[in-house]
């Protein structure tokens, strides 16, 4: 705290792009993956994924310093996390959500400065493209492989709501824009009276029940295919939205809650969890930075706070509601009909 | 150290561009530049700064959760860092490099999984354009800008060289590549006795002569201009290269080298400083991403560790180096002829 101020802090967050596209690009040519194999030393790393002699080493040994390699005796292996997150051949896979961020965000965000200028979205659509969930929604290796990377970004907030939500009040829970489903099989296993399954566009359905099918779970956990904003929600005890209400603007935002809330029963149960901004709107910088994404990526969508949420949902008749956090950025509000 | 592995690291780094950027786009809107007039409000910054309404305020909020603003009583404020080196009328800006990060540098590091492939630069070149320093020495108010960013960045490593270094063994200074003399500035400050001055293209002169000028240090600091490359460097009983080896490939390091050896005395000291790769090259991350850096920007360059310049300082025929630590990511290396 003493002596004169430093540049230091300004330069590192500056240039904080550096870092974080050498780890984007790292995915993009399978590192990980290859380290899955078996550790290997710099030449046959390079070698392996054809990498020009130049840089490689500087290339690797930055992970290394990053922490997202290991390097023993001149030999290069992923650490614990990187193995699970970034292997591609692993279930737990989440370089999908990273590849996205390379391939698209990391130049979409280029546009910020216009975006923070006009309100616009700096993505597929300011260019004439296809908007996002359209695009994504049409190619079902892509969509299958963007689900599961959600899937494993979420496993964690999964985990929290199945052990501590109050399941043994409740016997149906359907999740509404499901994915693959990861929470209904989360709350399912930890909660063996518990049934119910997902709510989501159709072209969504199988993956969900291959899913599903490999948890063992397709006796109690069914896929319901609709879309939210033209239908009815299914009914059931508790119904759940997980990282959805930040895309939408604030009346859709209320329209799902609305739609909630009609389907269901009195004393039912709404969870919505999300990368909450903390009510002082000074601590969560991923909640903040996410709403900024939802800028660049959509025409509306915003993120909040815990009581931004709770108004919205007493807005809509919930009689009682209360905010929890999860996990690292997430939190989850809870209204009661 | 308990607990499943869990994706939060990856996903703060892979996603580390939206708060990079967030940064950068503030300084290019003149965020800290309005903030050092005094605390704004968020409606009155946001109308001042042309924002559209969408996400103004989490803009600012993010700025207060990444550590570069305060707010209080709703009143938006620089802190001390981002009030000293973000505000445009302050001579100690460096917004300048960081302007020159947003406009160029955040897209171009866009091509790193090219350049890591190839080996080729990833800037201007690549699209058939003028090279970095070309263009920049074309543009004499955008060389002032950048030249005073160079300064404000060195200026901790600047002031411990004129601490540590022991000047009293020594009468004479000149700085190869010198930009606007903040190392003969502050050597000449904290050394009464020393003279000498600083070395580079013609066209630096005039910007260095003046930032002598307002330092009161005309009579004892001179420029010399001149192409490190094609002529014999000026004689000095000490020549120093700051952040200059980098930029070039083994062979013109060595050149560069050779050069100042013929030009210093016997006892006569070369001072290299640069943010040096650790030895190990797995703990200074800043050094190994700007030698990263150095793929994207230039044809051969590349930072180094200090045992590889030691290395080359005994090739050339200097009798004696060592390595000490200045501040934040720089260090030096002295070698005695």
């Amino acid at each position: 705290m003493s002596g004169p101020p430093t540049p230091d802090l300004i330069m590192m967050l500056g240039l904080g792009f550096w870092g974080s596209k050498t780890l984007l690009s790292a995915i993009e040519l399978g590192v990980f993956t290859e380290l899955a194999n078996g550790p290997r030393d710099a030449e046959s790393l390079r070698s392996q994924l054809q990498l020009h002699p130049r840089s490689a080493r500087d290339f690797f040994d930055s992970l290394v310093a990053l922490g997202m390699l290991e390097r023993k005796n001149g030999e290069y292996t992923n650490n614990a996390s990187t193995d699970l997150f970034l292997d591609r051949a692993k279930p737990s896979y989440l370089g999908g959500m990273l590849e996205m961020a390379n391939s698209r965000l990391y130049r979409f965000w280029g546009g910020l400065t216009e975006g923070l200028r006009t309100g616009e979205p700096q993505n597929e659509v300011k260019e004439g493209g296809e908007d996002l969930f359209t695009a994504l929604y049409a190619d079902p290796a892509r969509l299958r492989e963007f689900l599961g990377a959600m899937t494993a970004l979420s496993t964690g907030a999964h985990r929290v709501i199945a052990e501590r939500f109050p399941w043994s009040d409740y016997q149906t829970l359907i999740d509404i824009g499901c994915a693959e489903g990861g929470l209904p099989v989360a709350v399912a296993r930890a909660n063996d009276h518990v049934t119910g399954g997902g709510f989501d566009l159709p072209v969504v359905g199988p993956i969900f029940d291959q899913y599903v099918r490999s948890a063992g779970l397709s006796d109690r956990l069914r896929f319901s295919g609709g879309d939210f904003f033209a239908d009815p929600l299914p009914e059931a005890d508790v119904l759940s939205m997980g990282h959805i209400l930040h895309d939408w603007d604030l009346g859709k935002k209320r329209q799902l809650i609305a739609s909630a809330y009609d389907a269901l029963p009195e004393g039912g149960a709404l969870i919505i969890f999300e990368a909450l901004i903390d009510d002082d709107r000074r601590e969560n910088v991923f909640g903040l930075l996410m709403s900024l994404n939802m800028l660049i990526e959509t025409v509306g969508g915003f993120d909040y706070t815990g009581v931004d949420c709770c108004g919205w949902l007493q807005d809509a008749g919930f009689s009682e509601t209360r905010v929890e956090h999860l996990v690292g950025p997430d939190s989850m509000v809870v209204g009661i009909k």
